[in-house]
């Protein structure tokens, strides 16, 4: 008997639907912060993962306030790898590279692992590879290393491409998950849940009105622009798996502070809202790709929403909420008719495979 | 119609074969090389890549001589994930530390990505884990960010990984596959084909008198006891995908020099002999996962050889061949009868998935 059937056969079954990876597992919500929280921290226990920020951020010559080497890691899955505003490789660097963004970082240089399935036709392959080198340009960063696998027809999907980043971080920026205050300023650099929907409009071959394009797009430029203005940043993080209201969430519980957001403040286009009714989705849950949350000082609010709105792609930016001290770790949203709703992270998986 | 579906319909079929990815591609011989030349050099046109080492070296602060960063990303697609001798998470982690190493780096850093299937078991999850956890011990280097994807049931394999490294390069080390020059040593850190051999055996539940083991192992302080003995040390290569065979042949053909080696000075174990025997394999183009080749100027061999020999996995080292300026961007065996036999990159797929 093959030893692999042998070793199968004397193992016991998993007991429950639990000892099993879920599509959940990959959401970004509930059961994907457990997994971190309970498989990964322990094991590899330091202060830079346990930070749990959209990156690493690492001194580089002993000195946590000079210049710092921020390193990130993503792998794209998405599925459909073609969708309207976007394909896997420019998704795959612009998510990379915006991590290192959400890091208070620039760009440096990126790494590219592509999965391959048997039979992935080469046209395809040559237009991912040609959109990535589009973005790295756009970043003025490169593609330094890169490595190829391909696995049998059926043990993958096309391709699973994986970007990690390089980034520097300049002297003095202090960005953290958990550096939120009473008083800060919530703010949001454009319209969110383009991304989730257009994927699944694609996925689903639904049509609307007007075409639904992802917002996939880097935001390198907006976050230096606001760090300029508002060095004393506390906050960044891109509303990607999850969304607006997950990403929110864990920033309260990890600053141990209350968020309140305005619902008529936050930026949500027609067309998604529409969809989401459609489909029966919360637009605070679905993912964007080119978009960022930041968190500054009160009194700092006006200049960091004009340095975002300075650039072209933040031009919809808005403040939507306060940090306060009351309901620590709770995200509360004031609705349009002015009744409070409480705001969990993410449970389950809403949409599966959108980046 | 889903649009998807639209847009397959509205393209031409692939013509041919050659249109399609093949297992090959990703075999780490000739047809890799080819996608990787015509494919992604071109797009992304930078001396980092055009190397085309283990990994990227960067100057920090504009100094190719002074300290470096080395930078290398990898993605494991091993099947089985459990073997004899390892599994796919140290191997994830050695791998891409072996990768730093061959770049003359020290690990700073990892990153960890996972796609996991849906249905995956959380106890191999976890142990896998673990796994990569006492390898980051082991190599005393952090793994400080990941990542975690799941996709449908049926479109992946159980567990990928992706892990890219950050490491230090330390002023005056100057290794590249292009810096063999005639009169160079080749030499091997110990015996090949080891883990391409356990892992066909696994899969296939081969029985062997004595069981074969993976040399999966980290390389670090074997390289670092070879570069403080001989710092002039020219190339470092591990022979993992495509086996000693491609990696010499690459060697040979970037610096343009003609490599000799003797048959009967290369390290094989007899377990591994016979077995490449019984399935028709040939040993030089056999994955290692824990073994290095350098060379280093003719002068210090036995200096090199002595360093490496003095670390515990380093004690089977052997010279194994010379470089010279005759046929150029050949790599030539003279067999243990004194013939000559050229030898080429793998051409085709020897052994899918060994890493």
């Amino acid at each position: 008997m093959p030893k692999d059937l042998e070793a199968m056969l004397s193992c016991p079954v998993p007991l429950s639907h639990g000892d099993l990876i879920q599509l959940a597992h990959g959401g970004g919500g509930r059961l994907t912060a457990q997994l971190i929280e309970k498989c990964f921290v322990p094991t590899f226990r330091n202060p830079y993962l346990a930070a749990l920020g959209d990156g690493a951020v690492i001194p580089l010559n002993g000195s946590p306030e000079g210049e710092r080497l921020a390193f990130t890691t993503d792998t794209f899955v998405v599925h459909p790898i073609f969708f309207p505003g976007g394909d896997i490789g420019s998704l795959s660097i612009y998510g990379t590279a915006n991590d290192l963004a959400m890091c208070g970082a620039e760009p440096l240089c990126f790494s590219s692992a592509l999965v391959l399935e048997e039979g992935f036709p080469l046209r395809d392959l040559e237009r991912i590879v040609r959109s990535m080198g589009e973005a790295c340009t756009r970043l003025r960063a490169p593609l330094v290393t890169g490595d190829t696998k391909v696995v049998d027809r059926g043990k993958g999907d096309g391709v699973f491409i994986n970007t990690s980043g390089i980034g520097r971080v300049r002297r003095g920026v202090q960005v953290g998950a958990n550096q939120a205050l009473p008083g800060d300023a919530v703010l949001i650099s454009g319209p969110v849940g383009d991304h989730g929907i257009a994927i699944m409009a694609a996925r689903e071959g639904f049509e609307f009105e007007s075409e639904l394009v992802s917002d996939s797009a880097p935001v390198a430029d907006l976050v230096q622009a606001l760090l300029q203005a508002v060095p004393q940043t506390h906050v960044l993080r891109d509303p990607t798996r999850g969304g607006l209201a997950t990403a929110l969430a864990e920033i309260a519980s990890a600053s141990q502070v209350g968020i309140r957001l305005e619902e008529e403040a936050i930026p949500i286009r027609e067309e998604v809202r529409g969809a989401c009714e459609l489909l029966g989705f919360d637009p605070l849950y679905v993912a964007c790709e080119g978009r960022f949350l930041a968190i500054v000082p009160g009194e700092s609010a006006s200049r960091a929403l004009a340095a975002i709105r300075s650039q072209p792609d933040g031009r919809a930016a808005q403040r939507i909420g306060t940090v306060s001290a009351e309901d620590p770790s709770r995200l509360v949203l004031r609705t349009a008719i002015g009744s409070q709703r409480l705001l969990e992270k993410l449970s389950g998986e809403q949409l599966p495979r959108i980046c």
